[in-house]
């Protein structure tokens, strides 16, 4: 039948995706029907991996967009513009779309759904999180027979990559993101990655799908990893934990309308939970719901192949509902109709579309409630402790455990965990704590899963 | 628009499901549109957990399947018969078809798919394999776009919780066979488990669905756990290994029309591979292809929750296509034609249908390549690690590391584990050393991942 594919960009993820398309044999049959039609670059000059057809590859993005020829817009340039207009003017076009843009997806998502389901297509976004691993489908069909309360994932590899090193290897944040520099695991500029920025586009998107409501980038609260210091990881090592940075979408009480706390931070995990086990540059969501329970997703988060795979697949579902409109067409004009319809029927799968009926409230940090982990350097005075415990008691936050943990140089080095308290309560304590004479720093404060 | 459902069976299964649907609110929306319209079981007067109507509940199962009210029938009976004759009337009648019966599927699967696909409907199966995990979903979609070449699962959660016990407690197989047995993890006759028949039903199962080829039950080369001890468990531990049962369907050379082997087995995992941190009675399902890499899915494989959510998805799959069906055929009627359609526009989605077009070649198991880990017990001679060595040599058997691990009584002990050896190189030295004079016995004999 030829579906015809409008490619934006021929990076990694494109090259990939272009690779997969072409080398299409023992793959799913489907895939044999597409035709790649246009793809959109910056520089014609550049050397490129994969042969295409003269003509096929363009500087003019615009024109790709706007084709009537085409049917599928494939974005893949990554950043916010052109991709975002680029996205808008496609769907304006009635192309269905499919994008690896995370960072789009969780800033204009709202603008981009409302405007594909006026105009009756799709857009499809199983690449922008956990890179391979089908996610996305599973919780838009599977998973959504669940009430869905939960969602936490290990969604950038670049830092767990780095506090699995830091773990292993006892070393430094700065030596090991060096390191991951060198090796290509760590951009040059690694803000988007160690501060947890990629994360909270992530965990904005699946918050979106899991629960039915629109979280935007602005509703989620972030914490990179840049203070995990080798002494926490040592420390939580000693309590059973391993420290990753997790990114968080939970409904704070058991009610169907209970707000969402949406939230990227590192977080003390417990070595027998299956998070604790993802070492390296993989990547895992795990997905906890009534009446199924716990599931877990593990894969790629990154790389040509992975998300090649699910750039495809998401191309697949599109082109097999393409297939059933076309063949409910042909079905329709065989009839003989007098009034032949003069448009088509749109039939897109409900479970193809994201669901965005739910409104949602927003949790603020403040109230959730959790347990802590924090490490204060102190000067040494008899009482510390005391009045530590003192301090936390009067905000209502009670202590599971206060180890002094050793020195550093004149200061001593006190641990404390905390039962479940609201962050609210547990912040007050802490900002009375800080002026306290005795405390010179609290150096780290984590959460604990 | 009131999609009506026939349940064959309100066991555990049936139940949860029934319970899942009659309280809808804050899942999928579209769960809204189902009606429990008839609910058959083999006792009337068993008291029920679940309230349903008047007239609702019958034991005349034929009526079900026939009745022309009824669109979707879902089988959650278990057994064979009349399992497998419900399904093939129900499918002749056409209705589209939910079950979670991995042993009919295993056995009839390629009866029951030809039938549905000349009949039209679809026949799904998400909880037939894994419980509540997706995995049959994404198999046909995300991941079908990938050359996928090994799928491993530990699909069978009691000798899992078996295998995890004997390991953390030292305990032998028949303790905490029985321990498993008063806890209900375990059946009164636990021959499917332990044997491991029910985790060959489920990986002809995966295997078909994954190759598009139609693998049969009697195309899987399937030991159970009952030969494992917990000696062996020690010696797998010191040597970095823990043991699993693993259901294993793959590719055995990268050409795109190799055979491939379908098993199940006890195998030694590395301690550091996905699946051998997979503890008690959860599931797991691991899948390569080309070019995703590694995918690996987790959760609970059974119980009433679990089972629940994969029918569930099932069904609401089905609704979603009948829907897009409905408002086709609104359409076309609003069109004011001359000649109304008389038959309905079949248009399930190509995806939500297995593909069984590819024509497979199942190897024998005695062309499986794989290492090999055995123990033997040996009189105590000087000279019997060389008479093992020699004899293994003459049948091109290299040997990664040959043990004599200690002694039981007057034997000793050796453990042996090859390189990378052809089955039936390996099974011809055996059936040689076993002969020889200084042999004892060969009590294990398992394979390594
Ligand atoms: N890389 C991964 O592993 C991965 C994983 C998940 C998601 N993603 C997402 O996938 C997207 C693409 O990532 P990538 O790694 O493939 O990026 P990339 O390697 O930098 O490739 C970007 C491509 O887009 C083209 N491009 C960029 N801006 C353009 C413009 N203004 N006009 C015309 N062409 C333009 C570039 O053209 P030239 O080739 O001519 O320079 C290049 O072909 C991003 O949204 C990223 O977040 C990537
Ligand atoms: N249990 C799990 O966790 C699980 C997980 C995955 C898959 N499965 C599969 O799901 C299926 C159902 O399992 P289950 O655990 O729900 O079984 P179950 O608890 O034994 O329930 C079986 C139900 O079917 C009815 N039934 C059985 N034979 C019948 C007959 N000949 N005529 C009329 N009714 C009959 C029984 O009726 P009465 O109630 O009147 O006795 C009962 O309601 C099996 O194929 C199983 O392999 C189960």
């Amino acid at each position: 039948m030829g579906v015809k594919l409008g490619i934006l960009g021929l990076g990694t993820v494109g090259t990939g995706t272009v690779q997969l398309l072409l080398d299409n044999l023992g793959r799913h049959p489907l895939l044999q029907e597409i035709e790649i039609y246009r793809v959109g670059v910056r520089s014609l000059s550049k050397p490129r991996t994969v042969e295409l057809p003269e003509g096929v590859i363009t500087t003019d993005l615009e024109s790709i967009v706007t084709d009537p020829a085409i049917d599928i817009v494939v974005e893949v340039l990554g950043g916010l513009e052109p991709a975002r207009s680029l996205i808008l003017k496609a769907i304006r076009s009635g192309k269905h779309v499919v994008t690896a843009n995370k960072a789009v997806i969780a800033r204009y998502g709202d603008e981009i759904f409302t405007l594909a389901e006026q105009a009756g297509v799709c857009v499809m976004l199983e690449a922008a999180v956990g890179g391979g691993i089908p996610v996305i489908q599973p919780l838009k069909q599977s998973l959504s027979v669940n009430r869905i309360h939960t969602v936490i994932g290990i969604v950038n590899g670049t830092t767990n990559y780095i506090l699995t090193k830091m773990q292993t290897e006892g070393s430094s944040f700065e030596d090991v993101l060096a390191d991951a520099q060198k090796l290509g695991y760590a951009e040059a500029d690694p803000t988007t990655d160690v501060d947890g920025l990629d994360a909270a586009d992530k965990i904005a998107i699946l918050a979106s799908i899991a629960s039915g409501c629109r979280v935007d980038l602005s509703d989620v609260y972030c914490e990179g990893i840049r203070q995990v210091s080798k002494t926490d990881i040592t420390y939580a090592e000693k309590l059973g934990f391993v420290i990753k940075l997790l990114a968080i979408a939970k409904k704070i009480t058991p009610s169907l309308s209970s707000p969402l706390s949406v939230r990227v931070h590192p977080t003390l995990v417990p070595k027998e939970h299956p998070l604790a086990s993802i070492y390296g540059v993989n990547n895992a969501i795990l997905v906890e719901g009534e009446p199924i329970g716990q599931v877990m997703f593990f894969g790629p988060g990154a790389g040509a192949g992975a998300t090649a795979s699910a750039v495809s697949s998401d191309i697949l579902n599109i082109v097999a509902a393409l297939k059933t409109e076309k063949a409910i067409n042909e079905e329709i004009l065989k009839q003989e109709l007098e009034n032949k319809p003069t448009s088509k029927i749109a039939l897109h799968n409900q479970l193809l579309t994201a669901r965005h009926q739910e409104d949602c409230q927003i949790a603020p940090i403040t109230e959730l409630v959790t347990q802590f982990y924090a490490r204060f350097l102190t000067k040494d005075q008899p009482g510390v402790i005391g009045k530590l415990g003192t301090c936390f008691g009067t905000h209502g936050v009670s202590l599971e455990l206060v180890v002094q943990t050793g020195f550093q140089g004149q200061l001593a080095e006190i641990v404390v965990v905390t039962h479940d308290v609201r962050e609210g309560d547990f912040r007050k304590a802490l900002t009375e704590i800080s002026t306290l004479e005795a405390i010179d720093s609290i150096p780290s404060l984590l959460r604990v899963l």
